[in-house]
């Protein structure tokens, strides 16, 4: 399968968000110029991204909402179950794991972790908080897909190493740093403070 | 002033934030080659980012960090305090109004808008939920500096209309949608939904 690049992939989940939604509503179709508005892109931009994965859609009846949402479903990889590992048990840790978007999607959190000794063996939230140290241990029997960083930044460069070496090819990124990692793991950041800096840099520069 | 890369703003937030971990440690001075660790960048760049604003640190004593931190906070426009307002009171909202954060780096949430009838006019964590039709009058007297899109996907574009029809120039949307504004208004997203399906996606694709 070649490359797609990372912008395709945000609006494929962009136009599925739409269509699920539609779905809910009872729409029966729809067409690229309508997904293409929803989405702030061209109706020629929507049938591009979706001619990279088959051929959907009738031409001039549009899309079957149930079937192309089922298809970019499956595209996306959330008709399956992933394995996830919060580390990290800190105040975004927490809300994390119980953040209720996570299981619907498909998102399982099945292991939390901390190096915190006062931590370690608390129960939360079902699960009992494990020490760090575990992780490759634990990874190569439970095989997690998806480990979520949520530790300090001054802690995230040595956890980063221990997912890697665990094996763990995906990464969703809540602390303050950029990674460094192989190029087979998939890194994707969250990031409030940085966003709002970013604002108020532009709001800043432009008034001088 | 010249443009500045979002690449580098994010930077810059991250250098920030640990040089001021640094200080709370008590740290002195920090090197160029330390900084880019902490940032997964090189010492060149660190150099080639900071240079951009000015003349910091000395050749062969790195940079103090308490005047570094000074510095870029007034450059990420930190020194400063913004006024925000919420528009969508529901879980998102919510949770936003009540996070800690924004007030500490200055962001200062100062109204909470909806369209739901049922919802405007509630006490929502000492503001009062606002209607989001009066958004343009009351930031003509107000003058809020960020609108937080906390809407649902399908609203989302009416209310970046009252948004940008209401002056503001600064938007954190966490709405599932791409957002077309005007060039002279500066959008950050953050959606946590749309960075675990571009996981997902990457792991499927890796095992077809």
């Amino acid at each position: 399968m070649k490359r797609i690049a990372e912008s395709t992939v945000r609006r494929l989940s962009l136009y599925l968000g739409f269509l699920e939604s539609r779905d809910r509503d009872g729409t029966g179709t729809i067409s690229s110029d309508e997904l293409a508005h929803l989405g702030g892109t061209t109706s020629a931009q929507v049938r591009k991204d979706l001619s990279l994965f088959g051929s959907f859609g009738k031409r001039g009846l549009g899309y079957s909402v149930s079937e192309l949402s089922r298809h970019l479903r499956e595209i996306l990889g959330l008709e399956k179950e992933w394995k996830v590992c919060i580390i990290g048990a800190g105040r975004i840790g927490a809300a994390l794991a119980r953040y209720p978007g996570f299981a619907e999607r498909g998102f399982i959190v099945t292991a939390v972790y901390d190096r915190d000794p006062s931590k370690v063996g608390k129960k939360w939230e079902n699960l009992m908080i494990r020490d760090v140290a575990d992780l490759e241990r634990d990874a190569a029997k439970e095989h997690f897909d998806i480990a979520v960083l949520a530790t300090p930044a001054e802690s995230a460069p040595d956890t980063v190493r221990r997912i890697v070496s665990a094996g763990i090819k995906a990464i969703l990124n809540f602390a303050p740093v950029q990674l460094n990692v192989p190029a087979e793991v998939t890194v994707r950041a969250v990031n409030m403070a940085i966003e709002l800096e970013g604002l108020s840099f532009a709001l800043s520069n432009r008034e001088r």
